[in-house]
């Protein structure tokens, strides 16, 4: 009899599962199942939401539960006995407030119109006031933990979101039985025990495995209500990768369709999950994820200190190494921004009767001009700072336009932004004396755009491999699935056995890395001088833009 | 019987014709000409043509001559033997090398493909290196008269165009027998007699009623070649707008249909005409004119050395006064721009169903953002900076854009940088005791966009007047024929008499009035962190884009 395993990304739009062999690695089948509700960031039940406010709803995750296994096994026609376990990978901080039967607030009439009910989806960015006072504090009282995560707390992660809670409804916060991740959520729906995953903890929660979480002290310095928080409200019953989240029980069974007593492997976060499965399992191998947003993780022996980095944890992704994220808070966003709001109905026209998208007629159009040649630049900021300036409310800007000026510039333009961001990061590992040995790449722009790549590897001046592995976050998740299902004694032991290590490399052009090694210094002057105070105009007009929207 | 004038005004797509009755003043008929080969910026006869070109061909603005007079004859039922005069007003410097007899030299064969025999348009900018030179050579020799055009040589003006077609096609050079204003040119066809216009000498060819031209050591210090073309390649013979530029040949009367001895009045550039039009004849009276770009003319009884003028001429406009002109090299362009390249597909199918144009769409959602609202904040760069930097070589910026800003937010920040560079033109003028009592705008935009105008007020502070008077260009050129044909002593007379003094009135809203005022220190510090050399980045994308595309 074969056995497989099953992983599933939930991603920010769609969960995606595939069902793989966990002799070969072969992938017989996936499914993606779109969430109905997709990313709430204008209107909840009619009422406009603040800026920078983005929810889920947490039905759309049972829905993928519900369908995309099932779906998977008929695909491969497999029966769910074959299956030996299930893992999963998640988009983080994406977090909900439950009571104690795990139930969503949201989902009590009471709490329907109430944003600080839902889910608060990784981008969601509105608690940036509350990210900085917890920055301000962590200062303040010189915390120890907080040079390991370069330095500021993003808006993005745990606790600001919860500060925000607390701060605009009282009412959601002291109803609150547990705050946790999506992650989680799903494993205490599944397994009917409460169990939370280190990585989580350790990139979004201000965890780390010498001193756990932050003090009383400092939680009562945000909010005296947030005083003794952990152990409460935010639970301490942790678990690593290499251990077994739990096992299906008879209401997750009913759910999946799989048998009681199925193994759950420990969720990571989305990107996390594609390192095993493209092999980078050592020290020096970088991996670039090419998605909405964007994420570099590079791991090392030793811990390193350094700034403008999401997050390192021991054993975020294998045990026994540190594993350092970095990335772009807007990639693939980005262009997508553009194609929306800025393209004319001429191109649209053009890309339908040659039969293609418009992402791709921009493209074919951008690939014909030189490096430099549109005279354009731009930062991108369109979702904010996540790197070394770690500041979502810095803004996108364009210089450079003329009259002369055609949208495949601009479009060219931004994508090479995202690679100057980029090579801010590698640059500043690189000045940490962290190995960058190669770069592996992965993620729908990878696959899809040949000409970005070849950018990222001009500006990077370093090859890039992007790899075969499709889906590879939902495979990596089938890996760690595969050692929760006693298929293999570690996860270092499944990539060797499982791992897709094939991929086109593109090499960079020297003329172009010359030519781009300019340009970058330009793009350097500019993030330094609307990044780091010399002229905070991004800020102020954020100001004006709240007032003059009465918010 | 009735006596009528005609005026033509010749802008940068078309020929507008007027018939006015010289006793009311009312414009009995009108008729706009369409230059068919409009502007040659791309190709020339499949040729590519180098950045910044901008070309036309001189049988177009024949025409204008040949078919709109005809034109307004017909429509108003009115004899070619009751017109006492003829006048017109044209884009300047707007120049073009031509034979002894007064044949352009690209309407010889062999110089069909040489971009250099034709008509250099106003907006061709790409003899800035030219007139960079122009200005370095006039600074290190210390020339007086430097500090009349704001202490800087605009690649627009005649003397840095005559230097690139000497430098690129000395050919062209040689075989020139004058170069001169496609006005002049017109005087030149019309009469048979070689006359040029001061206004234009005064504003566009570094010529003033104390010193005459450059002298000869400044045009050898250019190049030698150049060092007699004052009274050879360059006419001296120069006449005023208070004389009368000729009469009507046998030819000219052939090509305009009217009778031989008709009465020429001395053309003027296209902007100034406008302003005895709207009646403004006196010291502090401003006029605004909107169109492609943008034109601020304010007359002194005093001579006034500024900086940032595109020129102060003695009689410019009104003989006695020294009229001083500034202006942006980009406005309804700027717009035009935006929705020819930015403008989504979804919005021209909105504006379609509502039965609407795109500008108008894009106006009304724009209206209903409050001041600050987007968080945009954008440079009015996009054709160079004409005013206070002069400086063509600077290029557009926007600044502040999210994933949630939409295409009428950027449509309006691209607006209210115009009004801001507005703004550092007035308050220059006020900075050199300069009275500005009132404000009258003109032109199809501040005709058209009742948002825009306001925005100007809001911005500037100060109360703008409308004025009722369409074609407002035309109609001075009429105004000045008036007085050729002598129906009046003087052109302050004919004003009196025939001028539109009517308009709607846009008061500055307070509360605008504050929030612009704190959005403009923002845009003046950007204006010289980018324009006065903090960082050059602009000119130096500018020379890489140049590079790149093997210019």
């Amino acid at each position: 009899m074969n056995r497989y395993t099953i992983g599933i990304d939930f991603g920010t739009l769609s969960g995606r599962a595939v069902l793989m062999d966990v002799q070969t690695g072969e992938v017989l089948a996936s499914s993606v199942y779109t969430y109905p509700h997709a990313v709430i960031d204008e209107k909840l039940n009619g009422k406009i939401l603040p800026i920078n406010t983005a929810l889920q709803h947490p039905e759309d995750y049972l829905g993928v539960l519900q369908t995309a296994i099932r779906s998977v096994l008929r695909e491969a026609d497999v029966s769910p006995e074959e299956v030996i376990g299930l893992g999963y990978d998640f988009t983080g901080c994406t977090m909900l407030p439950v009571d104690k039967n795990a139930t969503p607030l949201c989902f009590f009439e009471q709490y329907q119109n109430e944003p600080n009910a839902y889910v608060k989806l990784w981008k969601h960015n509105a608690c940036q006031k509350e990210a900085d006072d917890c920055t301000k504090i962590a200062v303040e009282r010189n915390e120890p933990w907080l040079d390991g995560y370069g330095g500021k707390i993003s808006a993005e992660w745990m606790i600001p979101k919860i500060l925000q809670i607390l701060r605009e409804s009282p009412k959601v916060y002291h109803d609150t039985e547990r705050f946790l991740e999506a992650a989680d959520w799903l494993t205490w729906i599944l397994t009917d025990q409460e169990v939370h995953s280190i990585p989580f903890a350790g990139y979004k929660a201000l965890w780390n495995e010498v001193d756990g979480y932050p003090t009383e002290e400092y939680f009562a310095s945000l909010d005296l209500e947030m005083k003794n928080i952990v152990g409460t409200k935010l639970s301490k019953t942790l678990i690593g990768l290499d251990g077994v989240a739990g096992k299906l029980s008879q209401k997750g069974a009913e759910l999946t369709g799989l048998p009681v007593g199925t193994p759950i492997s420990v969720p990571l976060l989305d990107a996390h999950a594609s390192m095993p499965a493209v092999g980078l399992t050592d020290e020096g191998s970088m991996m670039l994820i090419l998605g909405t947003s964007s994420v570099l993780m590079l791991q090392t022996k030793e811990k390193k200190k350094i700034s403008g980095i999401c997050g390192s944890v021991l054993g975020g992704v294998i045990p026994g190494l540190y594993m350092h994220e970095a990335g772009s808070a807007c990639c693939g966003d980005h262009f997508d921004w553009f194609v929306k709001n800025s393209v004319p109905a001429a191109y649209e026209i053009e890309a339908q009767e040659n039969g293609i998208g418009i992402h791709q007629l921009l493209t074919e159009k951008a690939s014909k001009l030189a490096v430099g040649e549109s005279g354009l630049l731009a930062l991108d900021w369109f979702n904010g700072n996540r790197c070394v300036l770690s500041d979502s409310d810095l803004k996108g800007m364009i210089l450079g336009m003329t009259l002369r000026t055609r949208p495949e510039e601009i479009y060219r333009a931004l994508i090479e932004a995202t690679a100057y961001g980029t090579r801010v990061i590698v640059d500043n590992f690189v000045a940490h004396e962290m190995r960058v040995d190669r770069i592996v790449a992965s993620g729908g722009i990878a696959e899809k755009n040949e000409m970005l790549v070849q950018i990222y590897a001009d500006v990077l001046g370093r090859p890039i491999t992007v790899s075969d592995a499709t889906m590879s976050a939902s495979r990596g998740s089938a890996l760690y699935a595969a050692v929760a299902g006693g298929a293999y004694e570690d996860i270092r032991e499944a990539v060797r056995a499982l791992a897709v290590t094939t991929g086109k490399t593109y090499h960079p052009i020297e003329e172009n890395v010359k030519r781009y090694d300019t340009l970058y210094e330009e793009y350097l002057r500019l993030h330094d001088y609307f990044g780091r105070g010399e002229n905070d105009v991004m800020h102020r007009l954020s100001t004006i833009a709240k007032q003059a929207a009465g918010n």
